[in-house]
C-alpha cells in the first residue's frame, strides 16, 4: 500500500506525522512543495493511501497513530488525547496568526506596533498555554496520556514550528516540555530522519 | 455514572453533543450558564463523567459518539469523519469570527464597512464551505460517512448556530444539508428535546 504525505517544505502541520511515520517504520513518500507549486488552493496538507485521500492535519496524524502503538484503545484515554491535541492546536493557531499578521503587515506604523507587542504576545500566549501543557505532562509521567502517544508528537511538531517563527526556543522555561522534545527527537527512526533532512527556514 | 455537560444557554459548541446524548438516551445534566456565571475563563465548554473531566467540544462530541452507534469502528472511516468535523469547524470559526468582529466593533465607520461586507462574506464563505459539504453528503447517501454519524450532528449544530447569527437559513440552497437538518431534528429523543427547550436568542 502506497502512502504519500503532501505538504510544503516546512515542519508546520506535517512534521508530527512525518515523525510518527518514521518512528513506526511505515514507508511513505514525503512529497514537498513550495508556494508556487502547491496543487490545491485552500487545503493545507493531505495524505494518500492507495486511492484514498484525507485532509486536515489532525485527522491525518490521528489516523497514522491508529496504525501504530501511539493511540490507546480506551475511548476515554483517546478523548483525553483528542482534547490535548485540540488545545495544542488552539495555541498553534494563535502563534501562527500573530506571526502572519506581523510578517504580512505592510503599513510601517502598524508593523511597529505589532513588533512592539511581540514580547507581550509571546509571554502571555506562551505562558498561558505552555504552563498548562507543562502541568499536564508533569502530572502524567512526562506524556499527555501517561505514556508516549500522538499528542506528544503533535506538541513537539508545534513547538518546533513556533521556534522557527520566534527565533528562539520557546520551551526553554518548561522542563517537561523540553524533555519531551528531546525524547521524541531521539526516538529510533526520528533521529535518523532529523539527521538527514534539509533545514527549514 | 453521572454525566454533566457544562455550557452557556446557547446552541453553539454544545448542541450537537446535547442532540447525541438525547438521541442515544444517555442520561445527563444539561448545565447552562450565562456570561456572568461562567466558571472557567478561557475554556468554552466541558463535560464531566463521574470525577473525570474533558474540555474541547470536538473531543467531547467524539467521546459521546464512541458511547453510541454514531462512531464507526474502522480507522479509515473514523478518519474521514474526523476530517469532516475539522472542516466544519474551520467554517464555524470563520462565521464566528466575522459576526463577533461585527458585533463587537464600536467604531461606526469600521462597523459600516463590516456590515456592507456581510453579503459578500456570507456568499463567499458559505458558498465555499457549504457547497463542499453538500457535495460530500450527496456522494455518500446524505451523510458524511454513508450512514448517520457524529459528523452529521456536528454539521447540524454548526448550521443552527450560524442561522442564529445570520438571521436566516443559510442552508436554504443546499438540498442535502437541508434534508440532514430535518432528519436529525426529527430523530427520537432529539425531537422531544427540541419541543421542550427554551429558545436561543
Amino acid at each position: 500500500m502506497l502512502r504519500k504525505l503532501h505538504y510544503f517544505h516546512l515542519n508546520g502541520l506535517a512534521e508530527s506525522s512525518r515523525y510518527m511515520l518514521h518512528y513506526a517504520g511505515l514507508e511513505f513518500q514525503d512529497i514537498r512543495y513550495d508556494m508556487a507549486t502547491w496543487p490545491i488552493k485552500k487545503i493545507k496538507d493531505f495524505y494518500e493511501e492507495g486511492d484514498r485521500r484525507l485532509n486536515q492535519s489532525i485527522a491525518i496524524a490521528r489516523y497514522i497513530a491508529s496504525q501504530t502503538n501511539l493511540l490507546p484503545s480506551d475511548p476515554w484515554e483517546q478523548a483525553v488525547l483528542d482534547a490535548a491535541v485540540l488545545n495544542i492546536n488552539d495555541y498553534r493557531s494563535k502563534v501562527r496568526e500573530y506571526y502572519f499578521n506581523w510578517i504580512l503587515e505592510t503599513d510601517p506604523v502598524r508593523k511597529e506596533q505589532l513588533g512592539n507587542g511581540k514580547d507581550e504576545f509571546e509571554s502571555e500566549t506562551n505562558e498561558f498555554y505552555l504552563s498548562r501543557f507543562e502541568k499536564e505532562l508533569k502530572a502524567n509521567k512526562g506524556y499527555f496520556g501517561g505514556k508516549l502517544s500522538w499528542a506528544d508528537f503533535y506538541l513537539v511538531g508545534c513547538i518546533e514550528t513556533a521556534n522557527l517563527f520566534a527565533g528562539y526556543e520557546i520551551e526553554e522555561m518548561y522542563p517537561n516540555i523540553r524533555a519531551l522534545v528531546k525524547t521524541i527527537r531521539s526516538l529510533p527512526g526520528v533521529k535518523e530522519y532529523i539527521a538527514t533532512r534539509k533545514p527549514y527556514i
